[in-house]
């Protein structure tokens, strides 16, 4: 196994043949009736009993997609909201997933300073360092805020290159009013975003953190918003691989990601969450598998990855 | 009890006497010997043990300060450390201040967008809507990242209004290298940092948010840097309470936090951690209490309130 983590993304992606990844933001009200209706599992109002139910779902849908995806992206909020028992079933499933043979991004967009930034780095991204937590395994990379500059990221990337791990700086998010503050303009004819992707680039390519690949364990979060806006933003991160989440349910369209890749087709990890993990409520497979919601899910899994893959093709041809 | 939480944080100031904070980031390294040391406790490579540890540490020294300080600011990051317990031990904390009288700032820095922030407000800020967890309070208030815009903080906001509770956003933090993004100059004059400010008082005054002391539920976390900077931040954020870290061990002195007051001695609530909670590392208290460890951290905690008043009163004299 590669040592650095770009490769390895690399290697997975080149081995399930599609830069995709499936996100788990799991809810309780949308968990297939048949999960949800069973009788240990049915009560929305205890929080454990709630918490299996998502914890026995994403484990499933964590099966489901492992042939066919290189990666997940687990929604550390979705785990929180079930308080320290969410936290316990956030790390249950990184260890399944860990076993599926998937590379795992803890999506928790922690930031701070200091010993608080390697308190989180820690906590976030190291294998633990206590003897009675030996066999816990953490996630392979993790998203980090932006805004502290480099003494915030520095410990995550430090834990990253001693443990062949991996870090995607916050850069472009895909909401609306993300505007208002990423796309302010500078002085020196940059915005906000592209400010930040320079200075993000520039803690890629320094700390001899770039792999065989050429490309850092260092990425970027990057949203597919407006097309010349991702040109810019792909010409300047050469070393970063782009995690760009927002495909699918948040409107992403095969086109929108096109400008996420290099012209030799790598340089992103495309994540569809919704689209992919509730493909049960969506009449098109719903019509096909009326009763049967994980078929659905890897249908949509294998569409998704189809149409990323028509992205890629189209564009290294 | 007023409704609005910076009438609530006001009320709490004037009736303690002094518009202070004690930061709460343990580490287990640091705790005093008899605490450690005591057999239970000692055993840093178990993270059960040794947060069983920290947490002793924690509710003594929050039993200590309660009656000097309106309010402690837990460190989420210190807890995450020990995974699942400890952000039960976090909430242990939590319910400890609460019954000490104390306002609790859950010190989190969580961001997002859509439904992810919305699940992070709930889980960071609400009172659980569990049945199982009828019991559990959450804290007061949280800090929030300002980076996603107003989306990324109004689920946030919502859910601080309807409970009476508090949000403060992001705006300057003290660590050497956010100026690389924080004080980036924008076309219109403004920096980064500045651009936000204006944002997050816009948000501030706009939802009804603003109590009968004329200060919203909406704040800023504004760390003490150059006083120029710090003037210009009170005079854009004229409904905002700034929680203002960095005081002690982070090199804040008593002069440094003077602009963040209004010239009637409101408007900022100083954080001082490390110089409090480890004030028995600290010649000046251990030479009088070589040991007793919580004298001086009682001793530290009043030092730091009469600091922090000699400033406010020459300030609204």
């Amino acid at each position: 196994m590669p040592e650095n983590f770009a490769d390895r993304l690399l290697d997975a992606i080149r081995t399930k043949g599609s830069p995709t990844c499936v996100g788990i933001d799991p809810v309780y009200s949308r968990l297939p009736a048949d999960i949800a209706e069973q009788k240990e599992l049915n009560d929305e109002s205890d929080s454990e009993v709630a918490l299996d139910a998502v914890l026995e779902f994403c484990r499933r849908v964590v099966k489901i997609v492992a042939p066919h995806v290189p990666a997940v992206k687990i929604n550390t909020a979705f785990f929180e909201r079930y308080y320290w028992d969410g936290i316990d079933a956030y790390f249950d499933l990184i260890q399944e997933a860990d076993k599926a043979g998937l590379i795992v991004i803890g999506d928790g967009k922690r930031g701070d300073i200091g010993l608080t930034a390697e308190m989180y780095a820690r906590s976030a991204l190291a294998e633990p360092d206590f003897a009675n937590l030996d066999d816990l395994t953490g996630p392979d990379a993790v998203t980090v805020s932006s805004y502290f500059g480099l003494d915030g990221v520095k410990p995550f990337i430090n834990v990253a290159r001693d443990e062949s791990k991996g870090v995607f700086v916050l850069v472009r998010t895909s909401n609306e009013s993300a505007a208002q503050i990423q796309n302010a303009k500078l002085e020196s004819g940059l915005t906000v975003s592209e400010h930040i992707a320079q200075q993000v680039e520039a803690w890629a390519k320094d700390f001899g953190l770039v792999g065989a690949n050429g490309y850092s364990l260092v990425g970027a979060v990057v949203a597919p918003t407006d097309r010349e806006e991702i040109m810019r933003l792909r010409g300047m991160m050469q070393h970063c691989i782009f995690l760009v989440p927002g495909y699918g349910a948040q409107g992403g369209t095969a086109q929108d990601i096109a400008p996420c890749f290099k012209s030799d087709g790598t340089g992103a990890l495309i994540t569809a969450s919704r689209s992919v993990i509730y493909a049960y409520e969506d009449m098109k497979y719903l019509e096909r598998w009326p009763s049967e919601w994980d078929k659905c899910i890897e249908q949509a899994c294998k569409d998704f990855a189809t149409e990323v893959n028509s992205v890629v093709l189209t564009k290294s041809e």
